[in-house]
């Protein structure tokens, strides 16, 4: 069973794999890259992933086989574990509980060779939905305090498999980022009476020079106090404190956005590796007049080092008004011709 | 002049280099390695750096010229400008001031193939000596608020340099990470009466499962709740608020505790890339109770991705006790023949 410690000074939790301990060996060896034909994620290989907890398929064919659009199974490797109660306990001044928590894999196309930039407007449409039914869900769960979905694209942003794939973990503690979110937005919220992020929007709007794109309901931005050398955002322009209040059609303006937005940094960084991670409210509660949920992109281009670790403190090399100047200056239609001449991908 | 730009939502400080914007081609070029010939931090090689600051050298050489055995002086790129004043100010509803602080190297040996394991105690000690000297001088200017000592090592943990290096960062502002240690150990003081860094180091010789080394002074120990494997902690056993409070018997010891400490990681793990940090009190500030310096050790050896940036929570594949038993089990005194066999280094 994984446990749960906390920094006993600063309440960090932190999620220790006392099962599969890695032996200091084991972090010399380089990852492997996986062949398109030797992908668990392919159709044909079902059986080498945990059975499906959801699937998008051609009607007529069986769970756990090829003719899936959409695949969505646990983790084989989970970080925390879905089976237990999470028994908090004293370890002399210390705390710990089990890892109790839900570890699931949403695979977004069955073609080894697309990614969310090169799939149709349909198919993302239907990674951000398969989220959402995902969340509503694991929601009933009550053990879980917050679900977040997040992306690794590239090795050096952590994926450990090629093929398209989107990840959520529920956690039984609101993560620590989203609760320091929460709690500016909410100071924020007493002070003015507004929301942070809705005031954000209205700023960027108006200024201007950190607007990526506008895309009706959702607008892209690259932060005022970025972490990261074009660190992208994405919210909706009107206040929506959950994920779960998107309506169906703006589920497919969100599909239109993230994946223009997707395109340009594809466009500008050469393919880079990159994060994304989807902020919503926590489970379980009353809409917050305070908080709005948001996309934020990371894309991997520099190293974290001592001062980042010791600080918290980021140096930024790149003024978010020039990489988002950058990135408007993105032709995209270009790029979709560029797109269309590919060889269409694989449907199955 | 650098920006220090506040997140509004999270308080997070950021700083944006305005002048040496990256532009997105100058993030896909690889870092070169620079050969012993070539390296500006070599004797020989002093009017590649600013002028130095401080330099412990042989009597009669000149300053900036061959013959020290250790130098400080200003970052080349620094992150912060040392001139002017923070004139904090309103962007719309953000908050930035200017980029003012001190960024210093610290070249640690002038044996460019040396590093912090091969050298002499005493020269180890000299390090930990001059970070206490440039500590004393940089607090005297009233503008800074905090000096953070760090140290990169090999390239994935963002040394761009191979010569072994130290940096410090004077900052205007305490460092998030800092302050959130600070509030911590503040809570618990305030319902305990004792510090918690006393307490960890009284429970960890107690229970000894993640003791790494007992240096006399100094315990070296895997903390409870790491965020990375082989996350590497080493602290004073008797209460320091700050570390400008150790004796000067002290400082002989420290280095050999950090010395010894960083052996037993280059020996499990191969010399691994890693990052060092001192976490010590605010500068101008009565000595605290509650609050106790000490050194942060993490090796670079997992990738942090979508899950950790997301949530704040971090993935340890590797419990405490494992990697504190394996370090334990190095036996150095056979290390210690190897480096003895080893061609003596260059001394300048």
């Amino acid at each position: 069973m994984p446990e749960l410690r906390k920094d006993p000074i600063t309440g960090r939790w932190v999620i220790i794999s006392t099962e599969r301990g890695k032996r200091p060996s084991s972090f010399t060896s380089v990852s492997k890259r996986t062949a398109a034909g030797m992908c668990p994620f392919c159709p044909g290989h079902e059986e080498n992933t945990p059975p499906e907890i959801l699937a998008y398929r051609e009607s007529g064919t069986e769970p756990n086989q090829p003719g899936w659009s959409l695949r969505v199974m646990p983790n084989k490797y989970p970080a925390l574990k879905i089976e237990g109660s999470l028994d908090r306990q004293p370890v002399g001044i210390y705390d710990k509980m089990n890892g109790i928590g839900a570890h699931e894999v949403i695979i977004e196309t069955p073609d080894h060779a697309c990614d969310m930039v090169d799939m149709s407007d349909e198919q993302v449409r239907d990674v951000f939905w398969a989220y959402r039914e995902r969340m509503l869900d694991l929601q009933r769960d009550r053990r879980f305090a917050y679900i977040l979905v997040f992306k690794n694209h590239g090795e050096a942003a952590g994926a450990s498999l090629e093929h398209a794939h989107s990840q959520l973990i529920a956690t039984p503690i609101v993560p620590k980022r989203v609760a320091e979110e929460i709690a500016g937005a909410k100071r924020y919220w007493d002070f003015k009476e507004r929301c942070i992020f809705c005031d954000i929007v209205r700023q960027e709007l108006t200024d201007g020079s950190r607007v990526v794109a506008d895309h009706d309901a959702f607008l892209t931005i690259q932060p005022f106090a970025p972490r990261f050398p074009f660190e992208t955002w994405l919210l909706p322009k009107t206040h929506q404190s959950s994920y779960l209040e998107m309506s169906d059609t703006e589920v497919m303006v969100l599909a239109r956005a993230i994946k223009a937005t997707l395109a340009r940094l594809k466009a500008a960084l050469n393919d880079p590796p990159f994060n994304y991670m989807l902020h919503t409210q926590p489970v379980s509660r009353e809409s917050m007049d305070h908080y709005h949920w948001h996309f934020e992109i990371i894309p991997k281009l520099t190293r974290v080092a001592g001062f980042e670790w010791g600080s918290g403190f980021h140096i930024n090399p790149t003024p978010p008004e020039e990489s988002a100047a950058y990135l408007r200056d993105i032709d995209l239609e270009q790029w979709s011709h560029r797109q269309d001449s590919k060889p269409a991908g694989k449907e199955a």
